[in-house]
């Protein structure tokens, strides 16, 4: 996760990836140890041994520090499809909720969150990118069986349908009694992707032309 | 919300509505001008003219206070079920939304989220119990027409997508670019429900079995 080229140009951060390996694996420790308020950049430099302002040159803050630390991007995600559309979205789910319940992760997700809810600067939108994998989630549609996926179907609403089931599955863990197992999100996420079927769904059908 | 004879009995406050009724007001206005962490129970108590003691007596913090403010319990969800599966399911979603989007919600979503995830206490599933809906879903899938739902689908499953892509579209409001319409979740929830259709849907109809 040291060798993001994209954050790397961005920030025009040095080339010492060490300093940068050691401030996010040091994130890491305090978020799982001390969670999401304590993990300072004063506390990322104290406990990586180098100077605050190193931290500042390389992220513009703590969210980005820590975005990056628990989310390394999409990278994880990347599987090569096997064609089998239910083995493929179990293995996907499986890898994003890995991604999601690493415990830095956990830590990290809500707080992450509720700093988004309050701040409307420019760089909200790595956030985004670095929980999203559109491109993955089509990749696997595109080597589906013809006919398992309807033509008609958005794979960004699917997308954003699953996301949201995996999202609420990783925020409301500790607090709901039933978890959804991974299977039946498959299956949901299979049913939508399924082509129309000729049995009426009353006015849906009509007006879904 | 004063009236919620749930949260009443268990707390055994005393019968003062307009301390409850004024308490919640003034959780509200906080939230909405100060924000989550500025929303404490000795704020609260000075917004509302009445002792931090007061308030000690009607909630154990300020976390069951902020969910009793923003979330008032699944009332404002309940609906006489048309028949009509699209448009119920889009007055439940148009619904859902105004409450989480109402401005006192939106600052504190993602608060009581965070603090769920860093708290094991016993009270956790009052927040849940306070933004599900699952009755109120499970009687529109009741209400619609015979053949429109397939009985194989268990209506949990689907609610749990459609809570996730409504809570992401609202978590994640901020942050992304892309809103996905109402029409589309309605659109994939209805997908999610049809029935099984005769098109071979490769692994999937096998194994749905």
């Amino acid at each position: 996760m040291t060798t993001d080229p994209v954050a790397r140009r961005r920030t025009g951060r040095p080339r010492d990836a060490s300093i940068d390996a050691r401030a996010l694996d040091a994130a890491r420790q305090l978020l799982t140890e001390d969670g999401f308020a304590a993990t300072t950049i004063q506390a990322v430099a104290d406990r990586a041994g180098v100077h605050a302002s190193a931290i500042y040159r390389r992220w513009p803050s703590r969210i980005e520090l820590i975005a990056e630390a628990v989310f390394p991007g999409p990278s994880p995600l990347n599987m090569r499809p096997t064609g089998d559309l239910r083995r493929d979205l179990r293995r996907f789910v499986d890898a994003y909720l890995e991604v999601f319940t690493a415990p830095a992760a956990r830590e990290a997700a809500a707080g992450l969150l509720a700093h988004s809810q309050t701040s409307t600067g420019p760089r909200q939108p790595e956030l985004i990118r670095r929980i999203s994998a559109r491109p993955q989630f089509a990749d696997i549609l595109r080597a589906a069986p013809p006919g398992s996926i309807d033509p008609a179907v958005d794979p960004d609403d699917a997308f954003d349908m699953l996301l949201g089931a995996i999202l609420t599955r990783v925020l409301l863990a500790n607090t709901i009694a039933r978890h959804t197992p991974v299977e039946r999100i498959v299956d949901m996420t299979i049913r939508m992707l399924r082509p129309d079927s000729t049995v009426a769904t009353g006015p849906a059908a009509l007006r879904r032309a």
